[in-house]
C-alpha cells in the first residue's frame, strides 16, 4: 500500500517540476451552502490537472528508454505526460479515445507529443497504447494504475494537510482512482475521504459494493476525465480501507457547480474538476455539523468558448 | 495622503466581507520569462475583481442614508458596489457608460442593484450619477478618488507584502488610480511600484509627465475597466512620490498576457486584468538583474464564451 514516506519522497523528486496549488477559503454563503469550505486550486497545475504530480514521479523514477514513453488517457494525463516528458526531454506518445475533447487533443499535440486517438472510452485507448508499446519498447506511464503515479498524486493531499491541517473532510472526484487513492494513502485516518463520481462513472461505487474491482459503465458529462471502466487493484485496498463515503451526483449537479464556480469564483473548472463540489452543492454529501471541509478542484481543461458549464 | 495605519485600519474593517486572494508563484518558463513572478489572484475576490476592498471600506466607513449608495464604473466598481450594498442591506443604483461589456451589467443587476447606461466613456457616467445624487441624496461611492476607497484598494498591497515579503517590484494596472494610489500608500518605497496603463488610456503616465492630473484618451481593448479620463487627486501625490516607473503597453500586448493566463494558468483575465502582465510579456517593463517580481492579477469580469482573450 502506498505510504507516507513514498508520498513525502514523491513530493521531494517533483518539487521542481509542479506547481505548489493555493487554497481559496470560502464562506458558505459564496457557494449557496450552510458551511465554509476551503477549495484547493489544482486546476492551476501545469497542463491544466493534477495529473503532471503522478507523470514526472513516474517519469523520474524509471529509466527512460530510447523510445521514449507511452500513455493512454481520457486526456488529462495525456497532456501531463506529453508535458513532463517534454520537460525531462524524451519523446512520447499519447493514445486517447473518440470521446476526448478537441480541447484536450490540441493540449497534448502542443506539448510535442504524438496524438494517436481511436475507440469509444478510454479502455480501448488502453489496448491501443499496449499494442505499440509491444512493438517500440517506450516506457508505459499507466493513468493510475502505478505506485509511483499513486504516490505523485498523493502529494497534492500532502500539500492539502499542510496549508489546511484543520480540515476534517476531504471531498475528491475518482476516476480511475490515482488521485483519490493517494490522497487516502496520505491522510489515513486522519481526515474523512470522501469520493465523489458522476452517477454515469461508478466505478469506485460499484467496487466499494462488490469488495472488489469490477467493470461498470462509462458515460455522461465528465466521461473524459473520470470514465474509467474500473477502478486500479493498486488504489482499491485503500480505498476500501480509508475512503470514508462513496457518492454519486448527476450531470445537471456537474453543470450547476461549474456554473458556480465561474459565477462566485471567476475560476473554470472541466466537469471531472467541479465534481468534488458538486456533491456539496447537490447535497449528495452532507458533512456532520462542525465539520471543516476541504475540495480539491482538480481540472480546467475545458474550452471556455464554449461555456463556463459546456 | 494615506496612511499604513488607514490601511491596516481597512483590512481589519473588510475582513469579513473579501477574500484573502492567494498567491501563485511561477518560474520564468511558465510565462515565457528569463525571471520567476509571483502573482496576487485577486481575480478570484468578489464579484470578479479587486474593487470589493473599496467599496466595503467606504460604506462601513459612512453613515448609509436611505437613500442607498450611487456609484459610477466601467463596470467592476458598480458591480463591487452592488455586492457591498446588497450585503449590507442598501439599495444601489450604478451608473455605466456604453462600452460597459454586457458581462459587466449583467453582473452588476444580478445583485439586484439599478442599471443605468448611457454616455460614452466613465466620465459621462460620472456626470450622469451625480445629477441623479443632487435628486436622491444618496451616498456617493467614488470610483477610485475617495480617501477610504483609496484606503481599502490599499489593502492588496498589504496583504501582497505580508504574503510574499520578499517582492522587489509590484506591477499594477492604473485606471483612475485607486489601485495603484493605494498600493504604493501601503509599501511606501519598501519596493518599487510600477504602473501599467494601456497605450490608449495612459492617465496616470501622461500625469506625471505633466506634474499634475491632466485629461487623457480613453481607449483600446481594457477601456471598460481601465479608462478613467483623468487620475483622481488624492491618488496623484502618492504616485508621484512612490510609483516607481509608468510604462504603456500595446493592446496586442494585453491579448498575449490574456492567452498566456490562459494557456499557462488555466485563469480567465479580463484586459484589465492581464495589462499588469501584459508590461512583462512585451518587454515594457523589464526587471533588474535578482529582482523578485510580483504582479496584481486584479479582474476577470469578461465573458469567457468570447475567447479567453477577447
Amino acid at each position: 500500500m502506498t505510504s507516507r514516506t513514498a508520498i513525502a519522497a514523491a513530493a521531494a523528486r517533483i518539487a521542481a517540476h509542479v506547481r505548489r496549488t493555493p487554497l481559496l477559503r470560502l464562506a458558505g454563503t459564496d457557494l449557496g451552502l450552510t458551511f465554509p469550505v476551503t477549495l484547493k486550486l489544482e486546476l492551476l497545475q501545469h497542463a491544466g490537472s493534477f495529473k503532471p504530480r503522478g507523470a514526472f514521479n513516474r517519469l523520474l523514477s524509471a529509466e527512460l528508454p530510447r523510445a521514449g514513453v507511452i500513455a493512454a488517457s481520457g486526456g488529462n494525463h495525456g497532456a501531463a505526460v506529453a508535458y513532463a516528458a517534454r520537460a525531462l526531454g524524451v519523446t512520447a506518445e499519447i493514445f486517447v479515445p473518440a470521446l476526448t475533447p478537441a480541447a484536450k487533443v490540441a493540449r497534448i499535440a502542443s506539448y510535442g507529443a504524438r496524438v494517436v486517438q481511436g475507440g469509444e472510452t478510454y479502455a480501448e485507448a488502453l489496448a491501443a497504447s499496449r499494442e505499440r508499446l509491444a512493438e517500440t519498447g517506450a516506457l508505459e506511464v499507466h493513468a493510475y494504475d502505478h505506485a509511483d503515479v499513486l504516490a505523485g498524486q498523493g502529494t497534492v493531499g500532502r500539500e492539502f494537510e499542510l496549508d489546511a491541517p484543520e480540515l476534517t473532510h476531504v471531498l475528491v472526484a475518482t476516476g480511475g482512482g490515482g488521485l483519490i487513492g493517494g490522497i487516502a494513502a496520505w491522510y489515513a485516518a486522519s481526515a474523512a475521504i470522501v469520493s465523489v463520481e458522476p452517477a454515469g462513472c461508478p466505478a469506485l461505487h460499484n467496487a466499494l459494493q462488490a469488495g472488489e474491482p469490477v467493470p461498470a459503465p462509462v458515460g455522461g458529462l465528465a466521461a473524459d476525465s473520470l470514465g474509467a471502466r474500473q477502478v486500479g487493484g493498486l488504489m482499491f485496498p485503500i480505498a476500501a480501507r480509508y475512503v470514508a463515503a462513496s457518492v454519486l451526483v448527476p450531470d445537471d449537479a456537474i453543470a450547476t457547480a461549474q456554473q458556480l464556480i465561474w459565477d462566485r469564483l471567476r475560476l473554470i473548472a472541466e466537469p471531472g474538476g467541479a465534481t468534488a463540489l458538486a456533491a456539496l452543492v447537490c447535497g449528495a454529501f452532507v458533512p456532520p455539523a462542525g465539520a471543516r471541509v476541504g475540495v480539491l478542484v482538480c481540472g480546467a481543461n475545458t474550452d471556455p468558448t464554449k461555456g463556463a458549464a459546456p
